[in-house]
């Protein structure tokens, strides 16, 4: 069968997992957006401080770092570092034929882990909280790729 | 029929725009490099100062952000913030056999809001201009994803 | 014959490299806590620097830069402008069915070049030896991008 197929149940859940993970990662870019625009400031190119539209009093300062805006920037990098090594992982993960239990647990733990991660960091709740929903990602993501190493390697 | 095969013509869009974006995003590397040879600086590493054959008269201030090294490094970030989305939310969207003409409007109208953009941001246009192409490069990339979503739930 | 199969000797060189890569990728976010933790240092968010189990005794200093933390930080910003497209142009190149030999110079070959450019930059050799080992990478991905647009573009 047609292993890259909506029918194939354990596909379905990569492309939901992966679809919510990309919806996730360009919100940030979004969020970036609205919070430069609620502080009016943040910005990064020196061309950022001329008069437009968008921006019709333009200041020097707008090209300070701002707090609020650079919390999203770490949220968005993180996200640059985990998200697509998941999308290709989970991919050739799913390629292996895994059973659909172990999909689902793998494949939605990971986006759960995620969300949590991103609602501890755009809350500041404490580092450890971060770090341990980062991690609970982090060793899916490995035990993702590894047994798909392996499988590989056993042709 | 085997959906990930080039005679299939929704794939070869995807392959055609999604070779474009690679050969772009990696483009940037290329470009930093050019940029930090003309500027003779705009280096990020200590040992980057030492004598070489490239870096015959080194001097610590190579050690110091070059704007017209930093403008490219901010295009790569951009880049990294929405390629590698794009790429799986391409793939994933084709799988879901969109008709043709749906794959090219969807897929080489991201590669072209990709390229203005990065034609914006190069000559330093305003921010209104630029962000109007980032815009519709990532409302394109939502509706993919969007509908990649909706179809495997559906199933 | 199913391209995406483990059977396809091609397909397995693939899937071999491009986990690798991945879990090259993802051990640089562990070795930034591994240096974080060593240096009790390096880290990035205000809430960071509150006093919790992993971090017992904060202090505001723990926010400045940390030259070993920031090394590992610039190695895995040049994984992420450079293994997110490998992973995407590497599964497409497979897709158009080069021969055994040649898919596994190139992934091989690319991968190699990826651990060079990691000891090197790891151990801080010249900016020349690093960038040559970067050189060789990017060639293959580049090389690899254009058969396959061609391929694409033959159709």
């Amino acid at each position: 069968m047609d292993k890259l197929n909506l029918h194939n149940p354990v596909f379905a859940t990569y492309v939901i997992a992966a679809t919510i993970m990309i919806l996730k990662a360009v919100s940030m870019s979004w969020l970036t957006v609205v919070r430069m625009m609620q502080e009016k400031g943040g910005f990064r190119s020196p061309e950022d401080i001329r008069k437009t539209l968008l921006n019709p009093e333009p200041d020097p300062n707008q090209l300070e770092p701002n707090q609020r805006v650079e919390r999203i920037r770490r949220i968005q990098l993180n996200d640059l570092e985990n998200l697509p090594f998941f999308l290709v992982a989970g991919l050739l993960f799913v390629l292996t034929e895994p059973s659909l239990l172990v999909a689902r647990l793998l494949l939605y733990g990971y986006v759960v882990s995620r969300l949590l991660h991103f609602a501890a960091y755009f809350t500041a709740q404490t580092h450890d909280m971060r770090a341990t929903f980062w991690t609970v990602g982090s060793l899916i993501l490995i035990f993702m790729t590894c047994r798909t190493l392996v499988a590989a390697l056993g042709y």
